[in-house]
């Protein structure tokens, strides 16, 4: 029943072979990860300065290095879904090497920008509970740039900790980025993405193996994993379930956000097996949009509260400033309830629809 | 319009003069204020211990005497309420006269039970937060008996320094009480009250008046204030409004809070003004219950948030404490937020059986 109304009902692999449509996808992926590292290495994706350098010379080749990136990663998350989606139609010794070495990649690349999104959340939350109207987003993409003057000293020196623990962070991811991109073994995931994109390596059955039993069943995971989701709690408006436990002793995190994280993985999965069926023409589903958008706000605001958390632990930080971490920890948790609301909201569109 | 559906279409006091159905109602109300006074003073309310007593010698008597308190405000506030909403009936001198002395009287006697019940509101937050299964309410009324085993550091920290600041307030509340009810001041409005008990001093016009209007006028007066509050976005679950100056350097009430308080009086006063029309035929409405109760909460929630912001402020609190009281009062911050989205559910199913 779930991937009835997950899929367009028409075939549109009909008339063409399986392992072409599988093929097709992945060395128009493939290609776009090549062309995405030449342009990281010709932006200066090489260079010393981190993604948000605030010399203007720096700016726009660390601006482009930064979506270079992003277009890097975002193929690279295509070809390994694709490759765990239809695993029968793939070369199983090849396939099971290169998920973890593409996961490895991303996941690298992904740090840098995390760390500064988590610092712009955060800084741009602490001026809305200061009460001030100006958000980062309003003063350009330079979080640092904020006014500060109706911050309380709590609220500044708390934003203060977080600017100095997260540019760290970043610096260090910047760092590690660069080191990969130079490391052999970045160079052998290179290697294998652009024999890919000259020649894929489909088991001899591919060809005749049908492509929508595989993307139904990544489908039908998805359907499962949010079925086990707490989504009558989440339906429920300032049901107080996120912050439940904001003070418990247990600094690891939190355990009620796991399936969550874990169904925005799969609603990406089945949308890389949409692609993959509908290619170009794939249309834009809007519930789906919105689905995932909420599921990354929830990971955002639980990544931040708990970034907010972990800076309340610095030893010898003012009481005032610990009092603002706290207010903002809650406020991120509050975040990750309105998220999972905004989910259940968008999910609830297609039952309604479904007869 | 207002008034058309806040009132039954019938009219109870058709038949019956206007000025004796108010003499009635002010005569019930005096005659309970004197019944509870009498029970107050039975039950040890001239004692020395606070409501919340510990040793079970003084139990009993403390929760009578609580009662036989909580039912004197209440008549107190049904009296100084019908005199405001039926003004142009009652000698005026008196009337006025006798207002402010009985707001003075249920305003002191308030004090003690609203310390005590913000406490016991903080640590059932402080536990629900640790993630903690027990809540006050389950431990009986003490909340000092709720189990700090779970609790962080962190949390038992501002648990206890919240105990020792809201049980001085409630000592200091107690005692302010008993004085007020031992003074002279108190002895005139008990004096008045029972000669409103015999004979309520009703202006010679009172008979020819008829009271539906007057009660109208209430309902008008409630009906403008509410449409005057920002019920839309009230209405949008997570708008994030209610901690926007959560972190300011404001140290004074939210003036956000203020049209909700002010609605608050307004809805009790319309209640009373019912009551003084239909009696104890008065039939309940649910939707008003459900308004008034949200916004008892919203007042309840609002004061918590400003307890834990003023108990942050303690100097040489460690920062463990203060991180505690950051979320704790983020917390309530969201529970006024919560309170407003359930006065405008409830509020709104009127509008909906509005033609």
């Amino acid at each position: 029943m779930a991937q009835q109304h997950l899929d367009p009902p028409t075939d549109p692999t009909a008339g063409s072979v399986a392992g072409d449509v599988l093929a097709d996808y992945l060395r128009a992926q493939a290609t776009e990860f090549l062309r995405s590292l030449r342009q990281h290495r010709e932006t200066g994706g090489g260079g010393g300065t981190p993604a948000r350098a605030n010399s203007s010379a720096g700016e726009n080749g660390s601006e482009e290095s930064g979506d270079a990136a992003r277009a890097l990663r975002r193929s690279a998350r295509r070809i390994s879904g694709s490759l765990h989606t239809f695993r029968p139609l793939l070369d199983p010794d090849w396939s099971e090497a290169m998920r973890p070495e593409l996961a490895w990649l991303s996941g690298t690349l992904a740090r840098e920008h995390a760390y500064s999104a988590r610092l712009e959340r955060l800084l741009g939350a602490l001026n809305r509970l200061s009460g001030s109207a100006a958000l980062p987003s309003q003063t350009g993409s330079d979080p640092a740039a904020v006014p500060k003057g109706q911050l309380t000293v709590g609220a500044a020196k708390a934003g203060a900790l977080l600017d100095r623990q997260l540019t760290l962070a970043r610096t260090r991811a910047h760092s590690a980025a660069l080191q990969a991109l130079g490391s052999s073994r970045f160079h052998a995931v290179a290697d294998s993405v652009a024999v890919l994109a000259s020649e894929v390596p489909l088991t001899p059955a591919a060809a005749a193996t049908d492509l929508r039993p595989l993307a139904a069943a990544a489908a039908d995971r998805l359907t499962d994993a949010v079925a086990a989701l707490p989504l009558v709690t989440a339906g429920h408006p300032y049901n107080a379930e996120a912050l439940v436990h904001g003070l418990s002793a247990d600094t690891a995190p939190q355990p009620q956000d796991a399936p969550w994280h874990q169904v925005r993985l799969l609603l990406r999965l089945h949308r890389y097996a949409r692609e993959v069926l509908y290619g170009e023409q794939c249309p834009v589903d809007v519930r789906l949009l919105a689905a995932g958008q909420a599921l990354n706000r929830h990971r955002d605001a639980a990544e931040a509260a708990s970034a907010a958390a972990s800076a309340a632990r610095t030893p010898r930080i003012a009481p005032a400033t610990a009092y603002a971490l706290g207010v903002l920890h809650a406020d991120q948790r509050h975040e990750v309830e309105a998220a999972r609301f905004a989910f259940q909201q968008a999910w609830q569109k297609e039952a309604v629809r479904t007869p």
